[in-house]
């Protein structure tokens, strides 16, 4: 179950395909930042930050570099270089059993990586 | 074979026995800490680390909370407060063969919990 989810987030990651995006995400859904605690909820929220994460992390050197699962979630860790500086962290991803994200949440390290996403998610969020 | 390995961790943070991390660990363990790039490479240090992380983050607040699963990994979930900071991680735990831990990873989030627990390892490390 998890698997076949997680089939459809790495499409849009590759795709880019916002109408994927949004089918893909509950109503109820709630983005949990790697920057600030208050969860974001609801779809239209979660769909203008992993549409500004996907703009902000991808590139040439994203990559997937492990995958890890639950019955009803998945740990995908992804790696990528901005500006000279090595960004490691994780997209924890859950779905309700229509197979829609209920909840996403994401982690970075090191510090100095959760540092430069903050600069840039928020020169992006401050444009949308 | 994770799952099994993985009890042997949840025993340890429980029983804080010092004895059974360093059973635990592989000689050429590398431990990636939330705060700094540079990995740091091989059992003394990362016995150290883990030790450490142990006293800093446990605590009557400290429970995991979610657990996924790879074929010789594993990424468990926890939630913390410290001085009212509260701190959302994961550790992401790699085995050998033998079942012992060669890569250990810990990721945090928000930006205030990085800051929060660099503030306390650097502390604790300047002690040991």
């Amino acid at each position: 179950m998890s698997k076949a989810n997680l089939q459809k987030w790495y499409d849009f990651v590759e795709k880019h395909d916002t109408k994927a995006l949004s089918d893909m995400l509950a109503d109820d859904v709630v983005f949990h930042s790697p920057v600030v605690h208050t969860p974001q909820e609801g779809k239209a929220i979660t769909f203008l930050y992993l549409s500004a994460a996907g703009k902000v992390l991808s590139g040439d050197n994203f990559a997937y570099v492990g995958e890890y699962l639950s019955e009803n979630g998945a740990v995908i860790e992804f790696n990528t270089v901005i500006d000279g500086i090595r960004i490691d962290g994780i997209d924890m991803i859950t779905w309700n059993d229509e197979g829609k994200i209920i909840e996403f949440k994401v982690m970075l390290r090191p510090l100095k990586a959760v540092n430069k996403v903050h600069e840039m998610m928020g020169a992006m969020l401050a444009k949308a």
